[in-house]
C-alpha cells in the first residue's frame, strides 16, 4: 500500500492526466464526492460545490483543444487527513506554436474511506518574465 | 483554549490585520519558522523560503497606501496539523476611490508547537463582474 505522501503524488498527477485527456468522467472521479469542494481557475470567481466545478470542467473540456498536462516544481505536505500539493502545471496546445502555457497552482486534498480526494483548486497564470511587474504588487 | 477551527479562524485574521496594518513583524510571526513556506501574489512567481517571503512583503508594505483589510465568504477546513482557509480579500484603499479590490485567497496553515502557522498563500484578482471572461478558460 502506498504511504500517504506517495498517494496525494498519485491524486495529483491523476489530477494532470484527466486534464490532459480532457475526461470529465476521470475528473470527476478525483474530486472529493462531498459539496465542499471548490475551485479557482485564472481568472474566474471561485467555484463553490460539485455541480459549478463540474459544469465548468465539461466547459473547459468542450472548449479547449488537445493539450499536454503535466505538473512541475512539485512540494508535497501531508497531515493527517489533509494535503498541500504546491506545483507549477505545464499546458502544451498539441499541434499548437509558442511556448507552453505555465501556471502557478495550489492543490489540496482531503483523506475519505482510505483515498485522497481534491477538495480545492486554484490556479493562475504565471507571469512571462520571472520579475516583471513585480514592483508593485497589491496582496 | 480556542478550537483548532476557532484558532485556525483567529490566525486567517490576523494575517489580515498584520496586512492592513502593513507591519512586516507582525506578518513574519504569523508564517510557519521553517522554510517551506511559499506565497504566490497576483502576477507573481512563487516565492519560496522565509526570505523570499518577507522581502516581498517589505516591499509591498513600502509601495502601498494605507488601506483596509479584511476577508469575507470565508471556509475553513481543519485536520489534524494542517488547515485549509478559502476566502475573499477585501483591500480597500484609505481615502481612495472606487469600489474595493478584491482577491481570491487560499491559505494554508500548519500547527507547529501548539500554534497554527502559515505555510501558504495564493492571492489572485477576483473578475470584476461574476460571468465575464469566463467562456474559454485555460485550466
Amino acid at each position: 500500500m502506498a504511504s500517504d505522501p506517495e498517494a496525494v503524488e498519485a491524486a495529483n498527477r491523476a489530477f494532470y492526466q484527466a486534464l490532459e485527456a480532457r475526461d470529465l468522467h476521470r475528473m470527476e472521479e478525483i474530486w472529493a464526492v462531498e459539496d465542499d469542494v471548490s475551485c479557482i481557475h485564472p481568472g474566474w470567481h471561485r467555484l463553490d460545490g460539485r455541480d459549478e466545478v463540474s459544469r465548468a470542467w465539461r466547459a473547459i473540456f468542450a472548449n479547449s483543444r488537445p493539450w499536454r498536462a503535466s505538473c512541475e516544481s512539485v512540494r508535497i505536505f501531508v497531515a493527517e487527513g489533509l494535503a498541500l500539493v504546491v506545483c507549477v502545471e505545464k499546458l502544451e496546445t498539441i499541434g499548437g506554436e509558442g511556448e507552453p502555457a505555465r501556471m502557478q497552482a495550489t492543490n489540496v486534498f482531503r483523506k475519505a474511506g482510505g483515498e485522497w480526494k481534491m477538495l480545492h483548486h486554484h490556479s493562475t497564470p504565471m507571469p512571462d518574465v520571472a520579475g516583471e511587474d513585480e514592483e508593485e504588487p497589491v496582496n
